[in-house]
């Protein structure tokens, strides 16, 4: 996105550069997204992952922030088009717009399902999922009950690990005491993933580990399982099918369809190729980062949808931005690879940090300090650190809150019965 | 609410009685309304004054909570009825559901001039104070811009006098220097009161000094004006009319529509009439507390709308409740008034506190000290206390976020573009 770690970063490392940037976004903040998994299960609120772009750039006089989104792209008229017409004539453009979920062609899945992108995916997913507590504390049907009960994430990458370890552990223990009907540790968590292992893009000697992690908080993995259907309450697997009332997608990602509009190369998932300095073929002055691209290591192998790559390709276009600027030749962009990390639970993760793989409470600890030290912001640290505190000692949750709309059945009533007969209670 | 103040402090006061206690509300979070309105102006996160439910009432077993409406009450047959159609026979009952917006007759304003009861009014109001910003930085038409740089806030009691304080202290203030085309201190505040001065609830010399508060913070206040119509971007106000786009309603409180349904006496604003001990003429074992209730105080005058009061009537229902299981008569409730206090801005509050009287910076350290006091939970008052220092110190809002659906004008795209020729950006 314009606003996300690619564009950001691009911006920031022009502040000295003699040119006007416009930076447009749909969104009026950048969102810190390895840590939205956190937002969905209510260990933190929007805000402290989320910081208003106005406020990283306001000191950059050299930037202008539209809230907007950008329709169409002419690369030969080097224009762009905004939602609501306005054009915007550019010598240079940066492509940073991310990517969104990917349904393999089953669009009408998406509501079933749905995806981890932005903080209105998170609340949503945060709402299904404890209201389906809610809802089989007042289910009189055992049936009922048990899918109510059921969850599925469907993808086993880094997000889909993150979220079902966080459900498991809400389940079994932040909501244990909090129901008198329902016992929460009973709630199926079920991760399906495609292919034969969790964590398919980290050594298989970690996906072991983060499996077995998995499983020790309670977690049914099922590798090498497709989900082939979707319906209300059901998930098909092939053969097999599990009754569950909230599906959660981690599965496929798609780049924004931004990519389509430029007239170059795209791949299946309409990630735009770029050359070695990042620009797309035969437009030097148009660059594509982030998760919108596909860019290929010297070993042939496509760059991971991460953070850290989608910044160092702001900065590197930042770079080849001023170099052209000054009509030097652009540089090949090289990603150097500081490591990747995967929470599961408390005191569980694994990474690969220069090189070395770290399991368990080593791994989670990395995964801690490097989460906080990215967070934008000293509040947005500290606040995050307290709730990370809280949480440690308390295993509570310090966002459980339903909210939207259709968490309120309805604008009417509350009460309050006190009933000195237990059996005057009806079901 | 079941889970407001009322409810919540009735439960807890019946924690060593030998009752059953069924806790009804359609929301899982009991929320600290006197704070809603610093979600609404980006201060704090929901989750930082919503506490769940659940988890307050955790370790009290003879308390079952249920997520749902209360559709009917039968006082005759001592049942209630729930949204899905479960029948509850209660021997006692406490009617806490609270009040609503109330525009006078004219639902249709509901979606014009939305009002500050949930978290999502809160995140809505939030949604169009800031997006008017956005959208003024991006129109090209002056008049417009004006129009969106206009925010009229109906209703100068509290709720008014608070979000209309701190919009003005946004826009002077946080938001000074992040926008390229527009003057955010140029924005326009505009409190519409009806009665002749703001703070009608208080004595008036406080009333004085929060109007020269407000007005000291740019704050236009129109008192002894009514709003006769409203419509899309227009306020009218019998023959003057005001171009805004963003309208706030701090007006009306109307009780929730359950009262009705008992058929005892309600007055115009759907408020039930009861007797000295709180319950309902002829019910003598049904108790409405809180916004609910209409309570006259020995001098004749209602009991204002606050939690204090609804508070002290749930601890003393549970009183009343205890004394008739043993057979005891009731006691009428005598409402102990420690004060009110209401928050202008930074450094401005008036204040009546065991009978003084007190303004500016000592009223205003004494409404901080209080509110933290009175949250539920350690961990959301030290929240709260980080969130309020860094804003002094910054004059920055930490939850400056736009989400909401309709924040997303359609799920298109976001680019960067770096324009080395400042002549080449068109409009």
């Amino acid at each position: 996105m314009g606003g996300g770690f690619g564009g950001l970063n691009a911006s920031r490392a022009l502040r000295r550069a003699p040119v006007r940037i416009t930076l447009i976004d749909q969104r009026n903040h950048h969102l810190f997204q390895p840590l939205l998994y956190q937002v969905a299960t209510a260990a933190l609120s929007p805000a402290e992952i989320a910081e208003p772009i106005r406020g990283i750039l306001r000191s950059q006089q050299n930037v202008e922030m539209l809230l907007g989104a950008v329709v169409d792209v002419n690369p030969a008229g080097r224009r762009i088009r905004l939602d609501d017409g306005e054009e915007i004539v550019f010598d240079y453009l940066v492509l940073a717009t991310g990517a969104t979920h990917h349904y393999f062609g089953r669009d009408d899945w998406a509501t079933l399902a749905p995806g981890l992108k932005t903080v209105e995916d998170a609340l949503e997913i945060r709402r299904r999922f404890f209201l389906a507590f809610e809802r089989a504390e007042r289910s009189p049907h055992p049936e009922e009950r048990s899918a109510l009960l059921t969850f599925v994430v469907v993808g086993a990458g880094p997000t889909g690990v993150e979220l079902a370890g966080a459900m498991a552990e809400i389940a079994r223990r932040s909501l244990r005491r909090d129901f008198r009907r329902i016992d929460p540790t009973t709630a199926r968590i079920v991760l399906v993933e495609g292919t034969d292992r969790v964590l398919p893009g980290y050594p298989p000697e970690l996906s072991a580990r983060a499996e077995a992690d998995l499983r020790r908080l309670g977690v049914e993995v099922r590798t090498g399982t497709m989900v082939t259907e979707l319906k209300e309450g059901v998930v098909r697997m092939g053969e097999d099918s599990i009754r569950a009332a909230t599906v959660t997608w981690a599965a496929g990602v798609q780049a924004s369809p931004l990519g389509g509009r430029t007239g170059t190369e795209t791949d299946r998932a309409g990630r735009l190729l770029v050359e070695p300095d990042l620009s797309l073929p035969g437009h030097p002055r148009i660059y594509a980062i982030g998760d919108l691209s596909l860019f290929l290591s010297e070993e042939g192998e496509p760059l991971p949808a991460l953070a850290p790559v989608a910044k160092q390709q702001g900065e590197h276009t930042a770079r080849n931005i001023v170099r052209q600027l000054n009509g030097e030749p652009t540089e090949p962009f090289t990603y150097r690879d500081k490591g990747s990390m995967a929470t599961i639970g408390r005191g569980a993760a694994v990474a690969v940090l220069g090189g070395r793989k770290i399991t368990g409470f080593p791994a989670w600890l990395a995964w801690l300090f490097v989460h906080i030290a990215f967070l934008i912001g000293f509040r947005n640290r500290l606040l995050v650190f307290i709730q990370w505190a809280w949480s440690y000692l308390t295993w509570q949750r310090g966002a459980r809150l339903i909210t939207g709309t259709a968490a309120v059945p309805a604008r009417s009533e509350d009460a309050l019965s006190a009933d000195p007969d237990p059996a005057g209670r009806e079901g």
